[in-house]
C-alpha cells in the first residue's frame, strides 16, 4: 500500500476585484482543513490566484499583464507556500505565468513536502479563440492571453509515486492521459475553471456539461490505470457562472468523492497508488496490447482529413 | 440532415453446438425485424457466427480452424447477404476469418445496401493470451487464435456518410476512436463478446463491467464527437455468461438506447449523421486545438516506461 492521504481544494468564484491576498488568504484557510484531515498532498484549481480572466476581452498588453505572475512563490504566494511546508503537504496549483523572456502560459506546478517547487506543467490545449468574437454568448480567450504549453506533458516521481499534471481543457483529450499513461503515471491531477453555460450551444445546460466532464476524467483513468483528481474553481465570477463537480476518481475510473457546492469546499480521500497496479499489468498492459504501428494518424496529422 | 436508420442486432447465447445455419435463421429472424422497423442500417455482433470459442483451449489447429470461414459469403451466409439485399438493408458483422494465405483475424465487414461487401476490418486490440493460463477462472485465448489485425482502422465512404469499424477490446483504446476520428469519422460500429465475470478478478461484478464498456463507449463517441454503435453477444453460452448492453450512442456522448436483456433483441435509432458537426466543428476541431508536437510517445513507445 502506498496511501497518499490527498485533498482536492475547489475555491469558489474570484472577483475581478479580489485581490491575491485575500485569496491566498482562502488557499491557506482550505491547506487547514487539509492538514486538519491529515492530507499529504493538496490541489487546488487552474488560475487559482485570479478570476478567469480569459472571458474578459482586452486590447491593452499591460492590463493582461496584471494578471500574470512573474514570480513563483512571489511575495503574495510566499505565505502559501510557508504554511504548506509548515505542514509537510505537498501542493499544487495553476497560475497564469510570465516568464523573463515575456513568454505567456496557463501553468500549474507541484512542490514536495519541503515546499521546493519540483514540477512545472504549462497548458498545452488550449481551448478558445484569439479574437474578439461576437457570435458568442461570451468570450473565452484563452489563445489570445496564452501561448500552447512547450513542456509537454512530464511524469516525475514524487511522494513515493509517479505523478503528472494537466489543466482543464486537457483533460478532455485522451492523448493528454495516455502520453503520461505511457510514463507510468499514477496520479494526474488537473485543475479546471469551466463555464456552466457553453457559450456557442446555450442550450446544452449544466448536467450535460457535468457529464462530459465527469465522462473525460473517468475514461481518462480507467484507459491509463491511474487516479485522478480534478479541481474546480467554481460560482459565480462577476456575472459568469462556473461549475463545482472537483472530482477524486480511482484508478477504475470511479468517483470515490466530489464536491457538493460551487463554494470554497475541499474532499478528500486516501489514494493508494499500489490500487494502479491491476489495470496496469492485465487488461492495460500497454506492452502487451497496444499495437503503435496503427495508431500513426495520431501523431502525423493535425486535423481531421476524410478520405476522397 | 443525413438520417440513417440504425438497428443494433444483439445476439443472445450460440451454444458449441449449435450450426451455422442456426445462428443465420436467427440473423434473419432479426433482420426481418429491423426491416419491419424501416432500418437503413443493421450491426450484428462480434463472432456472431458461433459461440465465443476462444474460451476453450484447443491444440489442434484442425478443430480450430471449424470456427473459421474461409468464404464470404459462403454457403450458410448467402441467405443473409440475399434477404439484407431484398431488403435493401446494409448490414455489419464479425466473423473468425480464415484467409487463402492460412492467415486467421477476427473480423468484421460491412455492405451496402445492394449486399455488396464495401469494407473489412480485422481487430487490432486482441485481448488475453495464447497459453493455457491455470490462473484463470476461464481462458481467453484470442491471441492464440487470431493474428492481430493487419488493416488498420480505416474508415470509408457509404450510406451518405464516413463510417469505420472496431471490435470489442479495441473499444477500450482511445487510440482506436481517434485515428478514425482523424479520418473524419461519423458513425462507429463495433460488436463484442465480453464476459459478465472478470477471469482474473472475480469479485469485480457485472455492474462495473457494464460501467466500462459504456465509458468506454461513450468517452469515445464523445471526443471524437461521432456516433457509436455497438452490439453484444450476450448471455450464457455453455456455462459461460457474456453481458448485454448494447448501446447507440450520439455524437454527444449520451446513449440514446440500449438492450435490456441477453437474448436476440432489437434496439433502433435515427442517426442523424449532421448531429456530429457541431463537434467537430467547436470543442473537438481537432485542427485549431490538437498538439501532435507533444503526442510522440503514442507512437514512439508501446510499453509504459517510467522516467529514472
Amino acid at each position: 500500500m502506498r496511501e497518499i492521504v490527498t485533498a482536492a481544494l475547489q475555491m469558489g468564484p474570484i472577483q475581478k476585484a479580489d485581490s491575491r491576498r485575500q485569496v491566498v488568504d482562502r488557499m491557506i484557510a482550505l491547506l487547514d482543513q487539509a492538514h486538519a484531515a491529515g492530507a499529504d498532498f493538496a490541489v487546488f484549481p487552474e488560475l487559482t490566484l485570479t478570476t478567469f480572466f480569459p472571458r474578459w476581452y482586452m486590447e491593452d498588453q499591460a492590463e493582461v499583464d496584471t494578471w500574470f505572475e512573474t514570480q513563483m512563490p512571489g511575495p503574495e504566494t510566499q505565505p502559501l507556500f510557508d504554511k504548506a511546508k509548515d505542514y509537510g503537504i505537498a501542493i499544487s496549483f495553476g497560475f497564469a505565468e510570465l516568464t523573463p523572456e515575456g513568454r505567456h502560459f496557463n501553468t500549474s506546478i507541484q512542490t514536495d513536502p519541503s515546499g521546493e517547487i519540483i514540477a512545472r506543467y504549462r497548458k498545452v490545449h488550449l481551448p478558445g479563440h484569439s479574437e474578439y468574437d461576437s457570435d458568442r454568448d461570451f468570450q473565452h480567450l484563452e489563445k489570445r492571453y496564452f501561448l500552447p504549453g512547450d513542456l509537454g506533458f512530464p511524469v516525475y516521481r514524487t511522494l513515493g509515486g509517479l505523478f503528472g499534471m494537466c489543466i482543464c481543457n486537457d483533460r478532455r483529450w485522451p492523448e493528454t492521459y495516455r502520453v503520461m499513461g505511457l510514463q507510468g503515471v499514477e496520479m494526474v491531477t488537473l485543475g479546471f475553471n469551466t463555464p456552466s453555460v457553453n457559450s456557442q450551444l446555450p442550450d446544452e445546460g449544466l448536467q450535460d456539461r457535468l457529464f462530459h466532464h465527469r465522462l473525460s476524467c473517468q475514461s481518462g483513468a480507467y484507459q491509463n490505470a491511474t487516479w485522478v483528481v480534478a479541481v474546480a474553481k467554481a460560482g459565480v465570477e462577476d456575472g459568469h457562472p462556473l461549475f463545482g463537480g472537483s472530482l477524486i476518481i480511482d484508478p477504475n475510473g470511479k468517483i470515490v468523492a466530489e464536491t457538493q457546492t460551487e463554494e470554497d469546499e475541499m474532499i478528500i480521500h486516501p489514494c493508494d497508488l499500489d490500487a494502479c497496479t491491476f489495470g496496469k499489468t492485465t487488461i492495460f498492459d500497454f506492452k502487451r496490447h497496444r499495437r503503435i504501428e496503427h495508431y500513426g494518424l495520431i501523431t502525423q496529422r493535425t486535423g481531421a482529413e476524410p478520405p476522397e
